[in-house]
């Protein structure tokens, strides 16, 4: 088991404190949508409760409806900016499901018939691409 | 474009109405969890909204909360349930995105250190193997 407390020093904490910059899509009251910088396909957005916890296991329920109603505008937007065919979004819990930052997160990848994801947590992805892509999606955002 | 409208002859919609059997784990007025019958991982359980939609992007944002809760919960269940360091949640949406039943739903897989998740849609379990995995997670559930 390699579950613990929640560590606000995590990259994401960071972020909502607004200590280290994002390529920002979306922000809410509760929520905050922001690009991964290292993308497993074009468009790829992680979206984040402001309420912190370490993941879905230790997250209070009222987190939900606003974290999943903020995935759903983020997944509509992102699969027209980048006129995907579908979307796919996956939450992990923990280092043995893939987490590798320890605030709850979703993420969201535009997906594209033929079109594999690249690996989880490769390379860093070019800012100024980054910074392009949270565009196309928040103008898909204001459509 | 794949999209189109909800068919409620989908598998998941028969499995609601009570016209085809599933492995149940968990039931509420909102939602249902049962077993996933090609599992990535032991464990593996689907759940599903009562109200139905295509996917998460035609979803009535009212079913967030209810869902993630269940989600939440089973997540914890399946976790103790099979002794897992951590849990794996997708959902997919279109199959570009790898959704092969057009009920929304939510995939949760318990995962161990150093084991990697079989393939999507892989081969049929073993019903006798489904119920006694659903029993344990039931059982966790009532700890």
């Amino acid at each position: 088991m390699t579950s613990s407390a929640y560590d606000p020093a995590n990259i994401f904490g960071k972020i909502l404190r607004g200590e280290i910059p994002c390529h920002r899509v979306y922000e809410d009251a509760h929520t905050l949508a922001f690009m991964d910088v290292m993308p497993q396909a074009d468009g790829h957005t992680l979206v984040v409760p402001k309420r912190p916890s370490r993941g879905l296991l230790d997250a209070d329920p009222a987190v939900f409806a606003p974290l999943f109603a903020t995935v759903q505008r983020v997944a509509a937007a992102a699969k027209a900016a980048f006129a995907a065919d579908g979307v796919a979004v996956y939450q992990y819990n923990e280092a043995a499901a893939g987490q590798t930052v320890f605030h709850l997160h979703v993420h969201v990848l535009p997906r594209h018939e033929g079109a594999a994801p690249r690996r989880h947590a490769g390379g860093m992805a070019d800012p100024a691409v980054l910074a392009a892509h949270a565009e196309r999606i928040r103008a898909a955002l204001d459509a």
